[in-house]
């Protein structure tokens, strides 16, 4: 039965392709697509996004806001897309938008930047991959001018070296400006790891990861060097509120937020806070974010306190949050107006983007929390979402 | 500026209120939705998987395949559709099942399979703590009762304990059939610990979730454990086919992939392979899963090995993979399609779903791996890629 | 210059073959052993205890106490023996057991007990290692029949599962009585595997620890499910005696324990106190315990509370406290002294040694942290240690 | 029945005041402390490493060796003295020590060494933590020079930063010659933040360790980023030579290492080796080393290749081995014997002896990997140790 998927080299990327290719499907499985196969764009736009294009997904976007925020590049209130289809996301993340906008609006902060690529190098003995770290060190301008060259963007910060026997690791970090980066570092760090298999001879294999980026995946590494933004929201939650909201008060909020960070201490989580995944995923996906960078961004820091007015203090640090604000798949149809609609598109914007998504995680971190604590939480799936 | 989102208590579901809301977005923003307001079906069937609907994300699916997996559940060919907006993916997982088709296929198994939720309780000290675990035990077969009364589908399996100190989390186990089941356990683990809690005095303070369950969130505790199901893919690349391919012979291969679990292991990562992320994103934004459980499920287990024979044998387990065939996302418009498209729409499919994703992210680990072996993975992307 | 080791098949254990191996160090080094070659015992006791016995480590033992345990099984006062060559660590402990004292003691619980051994099996493919799985259960009497052939002590409790791909690993679990126990179920689970062995046909390969155990490693593992004896140790310091000591008030050390624990979250670490190390690896140094299960024994959870009076709830959990009231070292001569000192010699003790370590242990937390929290840590290692 | 333990202000490290504390023991708990009193030393020497002494633990100590040595600092033959009361310890290291002989030897090298302390910072915002590391960095050279005051060998080398919200964890980098310098690093850091709370008005809360140090317990930041020495151990042993003692060739062997490291990895363990605790615990404890430190130098990372001779090469990685030549128990009277035997006491030798127990340990290793292999684990222990 096995056949091959039609595809046209010239001009592979038209709405009659897309069909041929449906219609190649609709005679192997049976099925007709007819929501896949309507879209409203031309699909020439695809290219350097997908192969072998055949439809859509639509994903349903709720609105959740106005959400108000006191970052450094995002300012003032946003109305946030967030493309889902679990039932009660939105009403939630929205009623933690509400709560926040009365305690005055979010802070947010982002504290480190940078993406990685991690080519690994073996040797005869520890030695000479101990000399192959020094001798790093010494051609770092060498290094950084090869990396730069294919890119006018990414900029070769610094390279971390972690040995083991004798496997050097290298973690080439760079700047990326409004990209998320991981192709632009990609590329430079290859261009980098050839200048360097060139000129030094003492290495006896390569690879251009040895998966400590770790790319794709969660580690604690990233969760401690940072990979993209590190990005930290901070809220007080007055006293009052917090009680009329969730009928406690904040110390034992916060007595509660420690249980269940030994929780995830005993676990061995990514994660002491709740359910960021939930509104990273919804904003990437609504954004042409790449959703399968959840596995490293949806690592997540809580810490809470009693503020000396005995208000609650609430903040999480999402460490690894890969954002861009154009390139990938944030120029598409959707995902542009929904871009837009948080100010978003084009360069200039990744921070405020990466802020926009830590001040919506709060949120939904503070009301499920807050679900959680005032016991109702599965009452309110029952109300809104279907019984799964 | 801030505003009340707009909402009609009776009616909310239709596209006049979706184009109500668009409109009151483009009053705030400015922006005019008309991509995302572009969609093929009632907004009707939307109700209990979003709130404030406006509109949805077109997000591109590419086909991959034919797919050949020899599973318990899934048999023969299937064509893959996979959602992303990342170029080379889904040319990468194709170019994958091609290798793994000319190999004889993968073969997938699921070893586990339940879903959990995790309630913690507070007590006077360790011991009442501990008697408390023994009442657990004793009372079993009443908690067990209790926790069903709330679903048809739902089976509480069992109940893990985790003491430190006063505090007792438990992890309640339950099957659910053919639904991922967060909410289902949810509902049915809190009846449980409101019997719990009626019935023993000596619980201090109580919480639905005490974070070890871990919903949403990675941890080693589900690697160990498991959460939804535990799958795993095995193939065998004949030796000539894999150098062929990617001008390496197993014993080659199989070194770097020691490497490059040393790198995870080093990096305290979740993960010793390279990108199953991908391809699961891919797949659950086509068809309608929780693509926020890419947190868990991203999680991977590689191991690998020389055959008698001298061929590759190659694996993968994902530990914590949340499918489901029904509810969710799974039954609305384009999603339905997709999943009809690998023959996994509604109730018995759960399981089959479960080995496609395994089986396509097999492909996706061999296609990476030998582009990074073969030295050609920056150049592959510069073809078919933006330069991001 | 290589030689042999002078050896006595027949009578290798006595103070003549110390003294000729004492005299071959001396030829080979040039060293004279004065101090190492000073012990007071017989060396025929040391059969079964070490090879190639030429003399004795003289460790310094400082006295701390009396330390007030309102254990299960050690109840009272206790002076505790502390083998250390580290400067303020007796005079550390021994400050917390006089704050403990005045706070009216530490109440101790044994939660868990069991000791493991980790066998491995490998398979043709992932349905052959599931259906072992299947096949374990079936025969789990028979399996605990074998094991238990080769001792009297230990009980097989139950085996856990954990599949990755084609491998098994189990773990199997014993009570051991008084015995530390490592040899005693790696005797016990090599007979149960012998057994296994000869009946399962679809083993392919099968070594007897696959590193699960894990034995003389840390892991998280045995902090989630216990290696040896789980034990809590939790003391309630009142308000004002714990502002008299460190000049702080529960709340502020509350909360600093909270920034510890995530630095400990953060940095990856399997303890969020502080040097529980120390007190345990003196009291087994002195006792005769195997001092290399540090590795283990060291991890540790903190967890704290503010009581409804206002005090200070403190508790530590040690999760995998290797320990023996006999075999071992702990019958040897010093040894054996300080287990009397403590009433732990021989059997029926083990469970009151553990209580005595966990209370130990607790003292050295209360007494480092209100070091650092006062901020004369670093003084008061100036006074009494050596400057290093 | 509380009472005071005897001092004497003046002379407290004298046999008279031990033979007072003895008796106070006697008269506290019955017991007579014949061999915990009998010492061959001046208890003068104990000064500024322990109080309130009143006797010794006798460890027996085994001969290992000739251990050959092709270290950069340590380079010929070692007899190694191991203190320890584990039957079979001994013969199984000395037993890999022939194996490696015979094999050419070990070859050692250092390839990190720092010592670190981690005090935190608590600001009033994200920005404010953000901030205090820009100053941090722009203030380095007299945070330097404030923390060098205290010492004349500690040097601060580097700060690395680590923000989680509002908190900025610092970790001091110091080198410090030949001690293993703990102490050294927190009165050295503890003079810079003192400097940098006079200078720097921003911080609210300050502790001198925020616990990513992390002292005295494992942390994957020590593997990554080494905490004391960072010594790898490699070894080749030839194909038939391998065979002969294992009946094992090097492909299954490694295979066999590939699959106890996926079983560390799903165990969240801090070592993919076997027992390099063993090792170290006594070496610690014959030779006066901080033996709580185990805790830390307990990590491992293994890696095993088939060499292009078809030969069998073996590493060991230590990442955070904390060792001193001299100071803490090193100068002690059995200790330094046992420092001398290996020609290791006195400044200038603490990488010569990070050396010998790298290699030591590695010995450790192939023995029991041998035996795990070839199946008679289980019957040397019941042999040579008793059944415990």
């Amino acid at each position: 039965m096995s056949g091959k998927i039609p595809r046209s080299p010239d001009e592979d990327y038209t709405r009659d392709m897309a069909q041929v290719r449906q219609k190649y499907i609709q005679e192997k499985t049976g099925v007709e697509l007819r929501n896949v196969g309507s879209y409203s764009f031309d699909p020439a736009i695809l290219k350097g996004n997908i192969e072998n294009f055949f439809g859509v997904s639509q994903v349903p976007i709720g609105l959740a806001g106005p959400l108000l925020v006191n970052g450094e590049h995002a300012r003032g209130e946003f109305y946030v897309p967030l493309a889902t289809t679990e039932g009660t996301l939105v009403a939630s993340y929205n009623r933690g938008m509400k709560l926040v906008r009365e305690s005055g609006g979010v802070k947010t902060t982002v504290t480190d930047d940078a993406m990685q690529r991690a080519p690994v190098f073996i040797f005869d003995d520890a030695r000479a991959a101990r000399e192959f770290g020094t001798w790093i060190d010494l051609n770092f301008t060498d290094i950084k001018a090869n990396a730069e060259k294919s890119t006018s963007i990414g900029k070769l910060r610094n390279i971390e070296k972690y040995q083991m026997g004798k496997i050097m690791f290298l973690r080439f970090n760079f700047t990326t400006g409004d990209a998320a980066g991981q192709n632009m570092v990609g590329k430079a760090t290859y261009f980098a790891c050839q200048w360097i298999m060139q000129r030094n001879q003492n290495v006896r294999r390569h690879a251009l990861s040895g998966n400590i980026d770790t790319d794709k995946k969660h580690s604690l590494m990233n969760t401690l060097h940072s990979r993209g933004k590190r990005v930290t929201a901070e809220v007080v939650i007055p006293r009052d509120l917090l009680h009329d909201t969730v009928r406690m008060y904040p110390e034992h909020a916060i007595q509660m937020r420690w249980v269940a960070t030994m929780g995830s201490f005993m676990a061995g989580s990514n994660n002491n806070g709740q359910h960021s995944a939930n509104g990273i995923t919804a904003l990437f996906i609504a954004t042409g974010q790449d959703v399968a960078n959840v596995a490293e961004s949806s690592s997540a820091l809580v810490y809470a306190e009693l503020t000396p007015e005995m208000d609650y203090y609430y903040s999480i640090t999402i460490p690894s949050l890969i954002v861009a604000a154009y390139g990938g798949g944030t120029g598409l149809a959707t995902q542009r107006e929904c871009m837009e609609m948080l100010g978003c598109a084009g360069k200039g914007n990744a921070a405020k983007f990466a802020e926009i998504v830590a001040a919506t995680v709060i949120c939904g971190e503070l009301s499920l929390g807050a679900a959680i604590m005032a016991g109702d939480w599965v009452s309110s799936h029952e109300k809104m979402g279907r019984n799964r």
